[in-house]
């Protein structure tokens, strides 16, 4: 399945980057599959080992913040995959153009 | 932690009632403290017991389904528990009257 | 429509019930239907009148901070009204008793 | 600003992805700058103009189908601009080697 996810702390001041940066670093050791956006990282994988890694996010930042926020959306297909590339691929061939990714 | 998800099928039609009832009722099993709200379900525990209870949902509603979507929004804050009536409590001190619940 | 949000400032520490509180008042004032839960506030009514009332909350909270997060979703269904009560309505029905609300 | 969003009929059977084309056309058309990532669209602009585009979205897809939902993300930090690909060079900077995006 896919999902998609924003953590940072909300205690932390304005600029929260090093928590974010921090974040991406557990996601890439995971070796699932990810998308980093400007607002959002998306993960591929089975529900048990997304969540996981988003939980080592969580249990990181709070090492260094007393209130995190995490929004969290999943897309749960039957017998999908390759989707992290394959659902902006289904989107570009419906629009006949390569959308800015 | 305070755990708010929404959670529906998006190829059964329009009316998905049946498919709320069904993950309230496994909310309510849970017996971990909940509050149904129009569009989505507080639930207060450890991060563990939370999920578990959302993932418990999401199995049954693909039972049915062949694609589900859940939007999942956690704070998870030092300290904290009684916060299910406690923030709304909170809000309304700063208010100084009661809000609609 | 029926439409749940979120706001807060990401910059001004732990606690932020005074400024959930100062969104909680601006939405009293529109007049809309709604309804507070532990982590969001639920209006009814139309497209414009519900985001004007988002944006004046962003509006009122960014006077007081650098930075403010908003969660938003919304629920259009056609020829659909009094939802805010009339869903948990429909649970109770499909579940055969009343949910905590 | 920076916003993201998701949009998508309820009662359209399991694939989408003509109704999500769609919607990004309509981004694409508004000029503004965005992103589009697996599950969402990122787009920077003033809260009237992007929130104008979403409900140019919504308008569409609500013309073929009776049911529609849209999860929306706003960021709203004071004099920033160019964040669409700013704050993932930001976290680059922090990581010390690019993500993948």
């Amino acid at each position: 399945m896919l999902v998609q996810f924003t953590i940072f702390p909300t205690d932390q001041g304005e600029s929260v980057s090093g928590f974010v940066a921090s974040a991406i670093k557990i996601v890439e050791d995971s070796g699932l599959p990810y998308k980093l956006g400007p607002m959002s990282t998306s993960i591929e994988g089975e529900w048990g080992e997304i969540l996981a890694v988003i939980n080592r996010c969580r249990k990181e930042l709070r090492k260094r913040s007393k209130r995190v926020y995490i929004v969290i959306s999943v897309d749960d297909r039957e017998g999908a995959s390759g989707r992290i590339e394959g659902k902006i691929r289904d989107v570009a061939e419906k629009l006949g153009h390569e959308p800015k990714t």
